[in-house]
């Protein structure tokens, strides 16, 4: 959409036009009183807005079509089943991750690999490669930390996920874990989108903290544009002016995003509020809200974790979220149960 | 918290203290390997932390004391409950007040306050003096809509709350409504925080969209610091660089509130989405996060209001709402029921 | 701008069209491959875009055109200019505007305007009614300090603004001051805006700290509605998550408003930066980037004041400060006169 | 600094005194008339704050010192000059680097080039590896771009910045360049850090649009504490919830730096921006705050730009805004210059 300024000549408005032709687009010109605005119409996905902007008499542009397209919920109305071993995404039943922050020691991670088990987690997370904000933080185990990940695994049969930094180490990470995560401060490292994607594993694709819910269904739209629609969706806080938590949780997001793509959509609310006092709560409000799972730092001893031990719940204590959660999502379930005669859309609504 | 520069003389050291012990507050100097900090104890909050920073030698002042009082939960460990009629906030049972977002007529106000109550709400709302954006917007009925309201009120039983806009209309407002809203814009107009606390009537105080959680408890104060404990806090949103929606639902607001006052907190879903879709989906998610309420915008046809008519829900998808939100409550209440014996807290962790 | 769902029908396109034309508005259909787009031309700035968001079919509605008409260039392309006693806001000279943050006492604002004077300040600045966050901060001396400020001019010939907070306090500080001051917490103070605005006497607009730029237009906009032109539009920094600094100057703001109004724009960069070592550099760029003018808090001990002493400059400092941005004024009026014959725009590009 | 609830016990406090001490640290209690408070002095950068937050009766953890130190003027209190051939950051004159957003064609580069050179640049810009948020958008012509580059290099003497994007790039992109840029979407990829830090070239390290300043910092410290301490940090602009421009320009950033760091502090005003007719205004208030040079986008024919055409400068009009900026640096210069006799900071302050 091309407003163009008050005062602007015949002209220029035909040399707009013109240009709009010339690339490919159809042009529909709507003479206001006040102003004229030109519509434009085809594959405009693939036209900057910028192009349109130095050209006299051009005031602003307005995109008005989605920038993504496998992604959206118009392309493919249906939920996408993510699936990672015996676990699904997107189906009627929540999904609970848990674990560490990281991967600290054998020991550590099989007391909480156990511990979650026992909660009710379906699967378990943990870094072994960190993207620490200071380079004089605990960077993770590295690939000890993978095996242990993947003893962990065989011990408890809990498909493992864990984060991927950098391209090269895709077939390294991809070879320990049943699902790979890309983490917040990676959402648009486009050469990693691109090669996790081709890896062909399930993606759990964390929210840039400075990212609109766009660009995400955006970054998304790489990993799909490479042939992998296993991909879940993990909001985890954005960063805003308040500061009595460490992000602001955009629960907004998931109703958005449910109604705007077919990929699952899950919360992670230790990092989203970075306090552990808080996580229950927000845990019950994203399950609340349609979300379709959860991803929660557990630790058995939070004053001696290595990272994040602020945020992070003990097992008794996720034990008792994990209860309270999944007596919301049965209730959500109902709701929307009931709705669907009604015509109901992909919320319930 | 006074942090000193690493190079500050022990003359600069002793100025600080000398300037600390002046202003009545104790001094406490930590020297460490880089650097000296004094602590200040006392009475702190009279003290601006300005008057610091100009002193030869110091690098930064950090506030560490909250800096309200009255409203925080240590001062008054338990729940405040707000009466408002026969309704209670802050107890056990939710309360959902809705109604349109301006009173556009009397047979639209009192159409729409049988329909919410039928649908289950147990407080009225209604705007007629209503803050606009644009001058050219509709600004409310005035006087009109009170008397509107306060006959909807007697049809109904629904005690009723609208909003004041400036101090010299507190008198007139209170005259015919049940609890005063503060609006968002005017969360920091301390003139009518002052004059709405001095009548003595419930006030129901929304978050300003740019104010943080501490600002908003200092609001509260001004309430409180006039003999009025009856304040009910209200979530609406606040600015961020998402657009998808109107506002952030700050949702961590939620639990940090419930820790941090004895105030009740209720939200307000439509204005801090902006659109009626994600309306119910977020109402859940407040209840789920604690809640003690919700404000929402109900309009027997959205597509005629003559304001926020994108966010109102209709009648019949505000009484699924209720149904979806009650049971929701009841999950949460017998969560926390169930947790008091082991000693739970306010917000039932 | 009405964009409709995918899968919309014709009777639902029949639909919005004849909505929009019950409004009195002009609908222009454009019909794409992937989507319809429906154009409303005519009267928009009155009508809510919420009104077509309930039609079935319908996805999106983007506002298209400006909504304030007053205050922008397009309606009155020549800059407006300001005066206040012999001060011209808007001309070709910038104007500085200096005192302390709150009046305290007779002796420190004698003492304080003496020293602007001196220093280059052509209008004195000096808050008697403060709007302070928390209760127990110095609330300013009330109409005494109006009066001190009123001597304050006479003995120095330098015209004073001060901050008014409710509409009732207006007659009474229009009686004192030279120009009005509306605080940042009052931008959307409405009732406030209107009783300025009537008073006829200059007006200075501070910006909210969590408003758009279009926002504060129309809270312009409100003010001119009521006959008076004489408004000083004043940035003083907005939220953001950045905290190394109070607020976050919106430095982008200055040249964004001389293109959209023909209003005069100031800014303040002691609260825009919250600290006084960071005062001088961007006051030397808001100059720099076309401001008309800055606002800045000076005291002769800032250690000493009540409010605000850690954004104040010494007077020292201060006319350090004035020679450098008077130099930095030059150039920008020198490349701006050279660009004139090159028929350049109202801000020199 | 840990600060304590009001109720805690000696025992308590015990607890996390001795916890203090097993961390190596030393703790420094203070008891004030509401709380007491713990002061932890050390090596506090190498511990999380997190640890002490599950310890009973702790209420909160505040950090005091900063997080980073190579990187700090504290620890190296001299400005670094960044040397790129004959070009230097960071001295007593400005750098302005310029050229296209992205690497088109050998024609569109090599005019780009010359008139660039000719308006005064001193290094050349382009993207040969583009980090595009839609996969749909342009992407880059890879090594073809490098080599353009290069030629350009040869013919007009500039030296050369592009983006790199991932670790295993890097000795590519090096091999071709003079200087590496590490994009705002790649500032915590610290794989990518690491790498380019290794490389040993020096590196133009651009500001994330969600990070903080201290997070920025760390990121710059990663490559620092590789051995390389030729960094230039760029702003470019940061999310905040203001539309009217593509980001909100931190102009409070370049003091900010100045004062924290003792690297070199250029501004991106095309990103900041996003519109061409602000960026220059943002320039000028970039160089009269205090930074260290430019980085602009420019375009021979911006409408046919296959990126970014929207904020690029036409080169005649970015001759214009190299004389402006260049007439404020000037007078930046003598002001600081007329300082140091009394003593003046890193900043001319």
């Amino acid at each position: 959409m091309i407003i163009l300024k008050p005062d602007t000549t015949e002209d220029q408005v035909q040399l707009v036009v013109a240009r709009v032709r010339e690339l490919g687009l159809t042009p529909h010109v709507s003479r206001g009183k006040e102003r004229i605005v030109i519509g434009v119409v085809g594959e405009a996905r693939r036209v900057e807005p910028g192009v349109f902007r130095h050209l006299p008499g051009v005031d602003d542009v307005v995109p008005i079509s989605r920038p993504y397209k496998l992604t959206s919920r118009e392309f493919h109305p249906e939920n996408t089943l993510v699936r990672v071993g015996p676990v699904t995404f997107g189906g009627t039943d929540i999904v609970i991750i848990a674990g560490p922050c990281s991967v600290e020691s054998r020991s550590q991670l099989l007391e909480t690999a156990h511990a979650v088990k026992e909660a009710g987690a379906q699967m378990l997370r943990g870094g072994a490669f960190k993207p620490r904000t200071s380079p004089y933080s605990f960077q993770g185990l590295g690939e000890k930390g993978l095996e242990y990940l993947a003893e962990a695994r065989e011990v408890t049969g809990l498909p493992v996920v864990t984060e991927v930094m950098a391209p090269e180490q895709v077939p390294l990470v991809a070879r320990y874990a049943d699902m790979l995560q890309i983490g917040a401060r990676n959402m648009q490292n486009y050469p990693l989108l691109k090669a996790a994607g081709r890896m062909g594993k399930p993606i759990l694709l964390k929210r840039g903290m400075g990212a609109t819910v766009t660009e995400w269904l955006l970054a998304a739209e790489y990993i799909l544009s490479e042939g992998n629609w296993q991909v879940v969706m993990c909001e985890r806080g954005i960063r805003t002016f308040e500061t009595s938590t460490r992000n602001t949780t955009d629960i907004n997001a998931i109703p958005v995003l449910k109604r705007a793509t077919h990929l699952p959509v899950i919360l992670d609310p230790s990092h989203s509020t970075g306090h552990w006092e808080y996580v229950t709560p927000i845990a019950r409000a994203a399950i609340a809200a349609g979300a379709d799972g959860l991803i929660v730092e557990v630790h058995p001893r939070p004053e001696e974790a290595l990272s994040d031990g602020g945020q992070s719940l003990k097992p008794e204590r996720f034990a008792q979220m994990v209860r309270e959660v999944r007596a919301i999502a049965q209730i959500v379930r109902e709701v929307q149960a009931a709705l669907v005669p009604a015509g109901g859309g992909p919320n319930g609504r």
